[in-house]
């Protein structure tokens, strides 16, 4: 057991070198519909990254531009009515032509305005969703009442992570929930990335450009989302790590943070990826099952 | 008098220590409507301070949010008519509960469409108005010759103090003018904050940050909005004065200005605030009482 | 002939640093109607460089401000449709005052919204266009395009150049293309500047901040446009030159590299600028000629 968990380890750390690399070469132009606060740092990681970003929201454009995007990152951070038109109009356009689309449900839960446009964004069939545990419980607890199932208050400290399955299942999308130790699933199987360091949520944005990066990465492996999502969160966790070594506090944590991640090399990569798949990843809960069953 | 100078600045040191302790403590939710330039620096001000910023300007929402929030901070920097519903829905939101709320009439001297949207947040009751010298005076003035009063053009050297004065008195807000010493009023009392580097000035915006910094701690202190407005500007400048040590230029005193802010500890608060009652604080100018007796 | 250069060469440099010292004594005032990613370090570039940035675009206040500001920059760069009247109607008053003004055609090839935007501004007379390779032969060819001319698609290898120059001569703009090799034309001769660091391509909105570094130059110089753009190129590109040395990535560069401009001085200048006369400068192709007559 203990060997098979080493084994499991150096395949994840190749499997986020194999990723990042694939990344480099192709450098996937990924377009960013995304909160104001976020911009500079967002289009910062993904070139640190090995991306191309493009920061392009204007609803005459969506048309001409969206199709020769790989990948598409939808942040609804500082939302208005305006920029409603055009997330729908990219979101659409992706899903025709079969392209990966992430959703940053920010802060979903503060208001009613939020959460109606993340429901109706979630039914243009988003690849990958990433929130903090709180936007996920909320943004699933939301789309089970929005389908009448009623909202199942009993999660206790499995609370998140029973969420996020929930909202799989029922999206379609692969859920990704950051914290302490981020979690991603497909709704089955659970995968646990234990990289990054505290200090990162002292930087403002850090969450949405993570996402994006997650869209750099689902963008060159569309078939692996599962894989792509915990290799980017890994990826870019451990680019923090490397950075705090060097670090005083959050000003410099950011600099070190897109240089760490421009010069991550293939064995820091392979040693530092600390992803598992969750023990009880293969276990449902007879909760969820009772779920599942009232889906069908 | 020389002693008692040194126990008023140890007094002040003390103050600034608790309410930066308050402020961490407590993590205040600070409403952001800001303009697009300052947006990064200032999340990364607040979150840096202790303090939880949330850029949320979509009319939509402010009824949802910002009964939530512990203070509110309105900027008009790159104000655009479709901004402006929601700063004075947000104002009347504060107001009506009860929270705090803080103008920064950035330019309002630039145009007529600044100063008549600064002139209406004025009528919803600021709690501290924070501006630059010349931002102060035409505020001042145009909010005289609103109420017909007329325009004083005699203030001489004296021309910020006593515009700062009049303005707080005609409003009812604390004011701020920051410079190379900086000054809060209530109208009578003047207070002196001689902390900061020059270079501050070569950062995009540090005036918007430094006034978000003051609604996060007069969000921990509403009642005693004066001392929170004077240890707000002192810790900002604090932090640049230490940050300068270990600068070469612009680029680097933003980042260390960042990490010096989320690492202030107790001595050197203490020992580096400086902060005094101006000395002419309780005398009023024969100009300013006739203001006073003609405001009857 | 190796004398003549080396002379060209101080002769350069002298005109970098006259200039740069002009624009730190004036300090011009640069407003800014640019796209949401680039504010922040557009701001600081132009702050470090010693200009004073205005980010100005809402149109209520066009007519008070502009005929204030010493130089215009617009860029497309997140255009929409609510920005595109302030932007020609603060082109419209640039040049009704005799103020130069800067055009920044950001990714004018992705969307027919954009290439619209361009060809609209470009009618009304910007000073200089500044943008890459690729940019630069898409609105130069959809310029020709629209007055009839048709496309020239045999441009091979000196395609760049010979759009640049075209470009220039149907619009009155001086253009310059930044790459490897940045290339600045009126039309007839051509400087090349040769400063730089590729990684600075990997920071988000280097481009957008040297155009308006272009703008604060050509605002204390503005019947020597050509001169003006060349040296505000190189002193950027310097910039990044010496930064780079005390950088271990994007992140740290884009730090250094405002140090460096706030910090830079006549020695570094003179030494370091990398301006020349493209030899074939004086010569006109066969198929230019017969541009030049057929525009006759």
């Amino acid at each position: 057991m203990a060997s098979s968990t080493s084994d499991d380890q150096e395949n994840w750390g190749a499997r986020c070198w194999e990723l990042i690399s694939a990344m480099r070469a192709r450098s996937p132009l990924i377009q960013c519909i995304t909160n104001l606060v976020s911009m500079d740092l967002m289009a910062n990681v993904l070139l640190a990254g090995g991306a191309s970003p493009a920061m392009v929201h204007a609803l005459p454009e969506i048309e001409d531009f969206t199709p020769h995007a790989d990948a598409l990152l939808i942040n609804i951070g500082t939302l208005s009515d305006a920029w409603l038109p055009s997330m729908t109009s990219a979101a659409v356009t992706s899903s025709l032509t079969g392209r990966p689309w992430i959703l940053d449900p920010v802060a979903a839960y503060v208001s009613e305005f939020r959460m109606a446009a993340c429901l109706s964004l979630l039914k243009l069939k988003p690849t990958v969703i990433r929130g903090n545990a709180s936007e996920i419980i909320a943004l699933s607890s939301a789309s089970r009442l929005q389908g009448g199932k009623g909202a199942d208050s009993s999660h206790g400290s499995e609370e998140a992570v029973d969420a996020a399955k929930d909202l799989a299942r029922s999206s379609g999308a692969v859920v990704a929930v950051t914290g302490a130790v981020d979690l991603v699933t497909d709704g089955r199987r659970v995968v646990e990335i234990s990289n990054g360091v505290p200090l990162l949520q002292k930087i403002t944005a850090t969450g949405c450009a993570v996402t994006a990066l997650v869209a750099a990465f689902v963008a060159v492996a569309p078939l692996r989302a599962v894989d792509a999502t915990a290799c980017a969160l890994s990826v870019f966790g451990l680019a923090g790590e490397l950075a705090m070594q060097v670090s005083k506090g959050p000003g410099s944590l950011r600099v070190n943070l897109l240089d760490s991640l421009h010069g991550m090399d293939e064995q820091t990569v392979i040693s530092g990826a600390n992803i598992r798949y969750r023990a009880r990843a293969g276990l449902v809960s007879k909760t969820n099952l009772s779920h599942e069953e009232k889906e069908e």
